[in-house]
Formats: structure tokens, C-alpha cells, sequence
């Protein structure tokens, strides 16, 4: 069979654990082998999610499947985080999330009452955020070919028609928020893997946004960039954002807010918070005049109290991220190359 | 934590392999720790998707893992069938199949050409089904956590106005058809996985059945009920309809299509042709009176050649299947209890 294969076939024999670490190996894996040949318009929008034309109306369409290991961790389990990504992942499309899929792979042998804690999350989860699990699928493979549970969930969201949120809207000038501190979930996952002891509790920020963001999207028809920076960080994030709208993101370090015992777990463990992943957290990418407007509405939900300004978009440096240190210097911040943290979500 | 645990929890410690076999175990699993705590109109549907509101319009949405082991086998691979199988889903809830999301959970270690003879397969019956893939994740677990890939497809499609069907439309005097021979798939697969050579290759029917479906349901607005006869089989789904609109269900067995090397093969295996799933077949449930015209239009495509009228619904014997055989007595044909065949789709 001749399969007329890409580059990467060649770099790498096999499939490397990195390849799923949201960084540049991954997305020369998505680019260059799954994007290119099923390549349509509404893949080319790249978004968190598709934005699909239902006859009069725009709905969000988007899927992710979690392995996060282990499945339980300080502040959330892969159930609430199954749900909360899903809705994320609508919200950064602007949409108003209505309706989920939950499909569980299971490894045989899992604890029925591990399961029976999922399922009550999940749905904690959607009664939290006023969403429904409409449709399912449940598969079970033999011990030894999975691991515990792994979960996809598809979600269906409403576009708010005077939103238009896009990576390639963000303009020089433009500011970059954070609803609060960074790197929140892959310190508490890999604590509890590691089964180190910190002195603090550090806790995933594990949160659904769209009670937030709704308030956000009525108040303000300006935003022109939403992500949620999950696996790689803000740092591959922001380059993601950078590279597709050919503008330079200029960063303040001392500006980016982060927890003291999180900041001293990553110097512990020689992470820099910057790739380190979040799932409570959002970028917004909007004009300066409309900043504390929207940074008033975030301050007054529980998971934007700590909402701050960043950094902001340039001319300088197309495509790149750079990065403004507590000392002063500048450093260029690229996407994370392989793999930091493995399964994380 | 008290977790006011189901049934099930106290019957099965663990979760077993027959959990995820499509019959009884499968649904009391489903019913019991997951409908019943996340239930809500659209779950009540009992559908192979759900039936969304959008605006005026409405619309089918489903979801579909894909675990099967091995991942290539005869007359397909893990991608065609993800594809063809949400399709499907799609068609039986009366659905026109337009988007669907692909979700990887791909294992450490899998050769790049494998991904990419899945990828080229999925090209192809996406292509071929006249659908598109608009959104996607790739996740990667550490080798010996999965099992070379895992396919995540969820689907939505435009419920067309002059279809509705649903299982608790099944109605005495009705007749059922089925568009070709059983078990072809489950024995496709295990002939694979067992190492057997058969004289003859047998094929998996693997196949989208939007095209057939969508000229039926131009010239024909009284189906009462589609189903996609996958894990459990025949028997199993026959059953679960019965169950669901309190009918019973008259099957007559020498009037089921099945391919002689696929019976011979079923003989040798011990495996009762009627639990083993299919992948490209679709039982259809509608008044007499519509069965010639409906048979003559199927009977033009390729993958309904071979269309057959199997049975009928009765008054007698409410929530049962009813088996006449070969030889003229008659049976219950129950759902499967647990588990015959293991990763099937």
C-alpha cells in the first residue's frame, strides 16, 4: 500500500507520549496528519470547537476526551473535568453551552463505587452549570488495555450573535486578561501523583466559565480572542494565538498572577508555571476600552476574583510570545516542544 | 462519603467486561447508575441519539466509542467503523448525518503508519458518506494504558420534518425488515482475533447507510422505528425495542438473511448468529401496507441488496421476541445477559 506519507512518519516511528502534550509535537501531529487530510471550512476556523451554520442559527460543536491519571485529584475528578472542559471549550467559541455527550471507556475491574463517585460529579457538574448530558456510550475493555475510566464529552452550544471571537481578531493594542492564578491543576495533579506533600492544599481550578462569560458576552460585543489555556499553559496558548494571528503577545511576568504555595511546588519540582495546565482559567484578547468593564463583571464571580491584565498584543515580534521577567530582562517564550506533564486532562 | 449507591454497586463490586457487552448487564449498568441519575427529557427519549431543539429546527446528536480489538480486520478498520457507526446512529433517529467530532486516545508507542492508514480510512468514508469532521482531540496514555487507539465519533444531523421515529411507535401488524445477512461483523473480527482461517473470507458489513436511508425516507414518512442491530445483535436490540414499547416481536428464522460461510463459521465458533453484532445492517419496523415500496428502493443500493422482510409485531407476548425455527417451534429469544464476544466496535 503505498500511503503517500507526511513528514512525520518519517521523524517518528511511532507515537510518542509528547505527541499528546499540547505542544509543537502535537500540533505537527494534528497539522500535518489529521488536519491536512480531512482539512474542511469549518476545520480551517480553528477554534476551540467547529461553528456550524443550523439554518438561521450558529452553534458550536466540540469534543474532548480526558485521561487525566489519577482520576481523582485535590479540587476535582475527571467526571466534573470531563463536563467543565467541554463547556470551556464552547465558551472560547462564544457560545452558549446547552447540551453534552458523555462517552466512558472503562478498564474492567474498576470499582464500581469509583465509578458511582464520576457519575455523582458529573452530575454535581451540569446542575452547576445548567447544562444537559443528552446522549451517552459506555464501553468496557479487558484489564490492562485502559486505565480505570476514560471519558470523552461532546457538547452543542448556541453562538451569541453579537460575539465574533476568533484567534486571527486579535489586534495590536489589544489587552490580554487572565481570570486568576496559573498552573492551579497540573501542580495539584502532579502532587497527588507523585504523592509528594506540599504544606498548602494545592487544589485544580477545575470550573465551568459560562456563568462568567455569559454575564461578559451580554455586557461587551468587543472580545476578538477566547482560550482557555489547558494542556502546555499560557505559554503554548499565547503562541497558538500568535502564530495564527501573526501578532507578537508581550507578557509581564510580574503581572501574571499566581498562587505563592503553586509557584514554590514548580520551583520545587523544576516546572516552569508558564507550560504548567490550567481548567479553571480563560484568556480574553479585547481592546484596551473595554478592559475594566469586563474585568469589573469577572472580579465579581467566585472564578474570576483575581481577574488581571497580563500582557498585551504588538506589532513587534509577529508570532511570538515574549515574555517581560521580574527582573526586567525580555526572553522569548515558546510553545512547549514535547511533553511536561502527561495526561493531565 | 455516603454515595446512596444503586443496585448494581452491591451486585457487582467491579466492573466487568460483560458490562459492555449490549445486553442485560450493559443496560442495568446504563439504567441504574447513569440515566437514572443524569436523566432528564432528552435521555428519556430512548434513542440511539437525542432529538435537540434548535430553533425552529431539529436536530439528532449521538456519540459512539470505538474500542474494537483488532483495530484492522476484514472489510475495515477502527476508523471506517467510527465513522459509519455514528452515521448510522444518526439515520435511526431519523436524521440526515452532518458533522461529526473525532476524538483519539491513542496509545504510547502505536506506529505512525498505523495512525495513518486509520486517518486514510476515515477520509474515505467521511468522503464517501458526504459528511465532515469539524472539530477534534488527540490524547496520548503511556503504553500499556490503552490499546493502540481508541475512536471517540460524535455526530449531529438535521431531523428530517417528516420522519418520526422512535421505539415506543412499534405497533402490532407491523412488519420488520433487516437490509442484508447477520453477524458478519462479529465473525469478521473474531476470525481475525482467533486466528481461524475460514475457507471463505468473511467481511465486515461496516457500511454508512445514509445514502439508502435518506431516498427511503423521501418516499416513505411512516417508518415507526430504526435501530442499527450493533453489540448484543439482533436479538439483542429486537429486545430492547420490545421492551420499550411493551409489543411483541414475531421473528421467523429461516427468513433472516445469513451467508452460509458465516453460519458454517458461527456452528464452528459455538456462537449464536443472532447475538453476534453487525455494523452495516438496520432493522426498520413500519406498517405492511409501506413494506414493497420501502424493500424496492433499498434493494437498489449495494448494502441493501439483499433486503428482507424477518417478522412482524404482535399483541402476543408483549416485551418478548418470539423465535419460529427452521423446524417450526418456537422460542424466546432473550437479550444477551452479559457478554459473547468482547471489543467488537
Amino acid at each position: 500500500m503505498d500511503l503517500n506519507c507526511p513528514v512525520p512518519i518519517t521523524d517518528y516511528e511511532r507515537v510518542l507520549l509528547a505527541h499528546g502534550g499540547g505542544g509543537k509535537l502535537m500540533h505537527q501531529l494534528i497539522d500535518q496528519m489529521i488536519y491536512q487530510e480531512l482539512r474542511n471550512e469549518f476545520l480551517d476556523q480553528n477554534h476551540d470547537g467547529a461553528i456550524l451554520p443550523i439554518n438561521e442559527n450558529k452553534m458550536a460543536f466540540t469534543t474532548d476526551s480526558f485521561v487525566v491519571s489519577p482520576i481523582f485529584f485535590p479540587g476535582g475528578d475527571i467526571g466534573d473535568l470531563a463536563i467543565n472542559g467541554t463547556i470551556n471549550d464552547l465558551v472560547c467559541c462564544g457560545a452558549k453551552p446547552l447540551y453534552l455527550s458523555l462517552g466512558f471507556i472503562i478498564e474492567e475491574g474498576l470499582l464500581m463505587e469509583d465509578l458511582w463517585r464520576v457519575i455523582q460529579s458529573i452530575k454535581k457538574a451540569v446542575k452547576k452549570a445548567g447544562v444537559k448530558i443528552v446522549t451517552g456510550d459506555t464501553k468496557v475493555v479487558e484489564k490492562g488495555k485502559g486505565d480505570g475510566i476514560f471519558i470523552n464529552t461532546s457538547g452543542i452550544g448556541e453562538l451569541l450573535p453579537n460575539q465574533n471571537i476568533n484567534p486571527v481578531n486579535c489586534k495590536a493594542g489589544d489587552v490580554i486578561i487572565i481570570n486568576g492564578g496559573i498552573a492551579e491543576h497540573g501542580i495539584a495533579i502532579i502532587s497527588k501523583r507523585e504523592e509528594l506533600q506540599f504544606e498548602t492544599n494545592i487544589k485544580s481550578d477545575s470550573a465551568a466559565l459560562n456563568s462568567m462569560m455569559q454575564k461578559v458576552f451580554e455586557k461587551c460585543d468587543n472580545l476578538h480572542v477566547l482560550r482557555d489555556p489547558t494542556r502546555g499553559g499560557l505559554a503554548s496558548t499565547l503562541n497558538e494565538i500568535a502564530q495564527l494571528s501573526n501578532t507578537g503577545i508581550s507578557l509581564v511576568e510580574k503581572k501574571i498572577p499566581i498562587d505563592e504555595s503553586v509557584k514554590g511546588a514548580c520551583e520545587l519540582l523544576g516546572f516552569d508555571p508558564l507550560y504548567v495546565a490550567n481548567e479553571g482559567k480563560i484568556l480574553l484578547i479585547l481592546p484596551k476600552a473595554d478592559a475594566d468593564k469586563v474585568i469589573d463583571i469577572m472580579k465579581q464571580y467566585p472564578e474570576g476574583k483575581n481577574t488581571k491584565i497580563i500582557g498585551e498584543v504588538t506589532e513587534n515580534h509577529p508570532g511570538k510570545v515574549q515574555l517581560e521577567t521580574v527582573i526586567g530582562s525580555k526572553r522569548i517564550v515558546d510553545m512547549i516542544s514535547g511533553e511536561q506533564l502527561p495526561r493531565i486532562c
